[in-house]
């Protein structure tokens, strides 16, 4: 798997764009979250644990768990749309499936199906902690691409 | 509506354990989250506009919109939760209806079925600017009643 | 409720148009399923019990209230849409909330947000049995308008 | 794919249990729907293609789509539970990526992540025409394990 991804790496062009974009992101460089891996209709993000992302119990917060996911999700949607376009999220759903605890968070969004107007993408977050990783959260999201202004 | 609101305030010892779990959430903080309202099954949390919760156009990021609402449900559910309990999110969806503009977010969550187990809440989150109040999310989620450890 | 449910009926050419629809849905008349009111973004569907419907309980299937929610959201979106388009399901959730136990159920859709592409709507089913009426399903949907082939 | 599928057929007494239920869920074969394959955590339905479950324009309607993948993932669900519980849905979610074209629909239900009161699934529905296989819905559901009564 992690051959084919890096294998997988989206053009410069694309991957500049999206680092742009994502540089934008107030939230994102808030939270410490960075983009780790941009390839054609996957996008990998990075979470590290600390005070500032965390729920009353200590572990990941569900709102930052899914910040990341739909993230992630987005701009794998993105790397697949045409020049001059923008990405929307519309709906996405998330289930979280474990206590979110670990060194750091991982979110990676995936294209499902793209269109010309929607993209729908498979989300998904996994914790890794000691070498391991576990799958905390799994969703779907249903992307739109507008026309840049 | 509002008045309703404000005579359904829930008991003081909901209100103190509720603002207690919340004071505990890094992550509220962290993006300048209040909670404004406890009412038997209802939370209302206020997220003010900064550069910090944005995404890549300046608008209120969706991941800080859905943690927001993700937040305000669960406490709704956990206003009607038994002693010694705990609220996790199993699941939730979010529909972004317009674009988050505004001088702060209000997010709404409301219980629409409580359960031994399980609770269903509606989300709303409205963007409030110039004395104006717009929906611009809308979501349901699914919340689990634990005992604590 | 009623009488505000009644005042709002939709124009004789809207209904026509929604009925002639439903009428080539093979699915609904197979169900036994019927529209019992067409207003300008909501639409209602009843479903009579009958073991045709059933799951293994003898409840009404989820597979049978999910058909009859999913039409009534779709149909009320289509009440807003322009002529020469056509109505679309992008996506939908669903929460069962309780047994569907009844002398039928009545699906109602409710447009929340009606756009020039994408439309959502909210998706109630309520089990009817001796007078009372229970939510016994919530859902929310996305719509997408497209022109007629 | 299909190699390791059948390798992984569930036991003779959980294929029965689930061929048993199956059986009286009346809306199953009403639809004609029937289970082709029971791994355990997997569970396949194929629905064929016939007036009876369309939509207006004659494709599978999303209700037929829906029904068959609600009920592939509760029985995936149900194959891990333990004897004496019921499985019961208590929400899905899902996109309908494109048009339901073909002469049949297979349903896809796969656990993702089994717990002692919840399970999330992945449904995936394929159509099937002329040797070819085209996904044409995805979705995410959460079920419960309740002891029987």
């Amino acid at each position: 798997m992690e051959d084919r991804t890096h294998r997988e790496q989206a053009s410069p062009e694309t991957r500049k764009r999206i680092q742009d974009s994502f540089a934008r992101q107030g939230l994102m460089s808030h939270l410490g979250a960075r983009i780790t891996h941009i390839a054609q209709g996957r996008v990998h993000i990075v979470l590290p644990a600390r005070p500032e992302v965390t729920q009353q119990h200590g572990y990941f917060h569900a709102g930052a768990t899914s910040a990341i996911a739909d993230t992630a999700g987005g701009y794998a949607g993105f790397t697949l749309f045409p020049e001059d376009t923008e990405v929307l999220t519309v709906e996405y759903k998330i289930n979280l499936l474990a206590p979110a605890l670990g060194d750091h968070l991982e979110a990676v969004g995936t294209v499902l199906k793209s269109g010309r107007t929607l993209t729908v993408c498979q989300l998904e977050v996994f914790a890794a902690q000691d070498g391991g990783r576990k799958l905390i959260a799994n969703g779907q999201q249903t992307l739109i691409c507008v026309s840049r202004p």
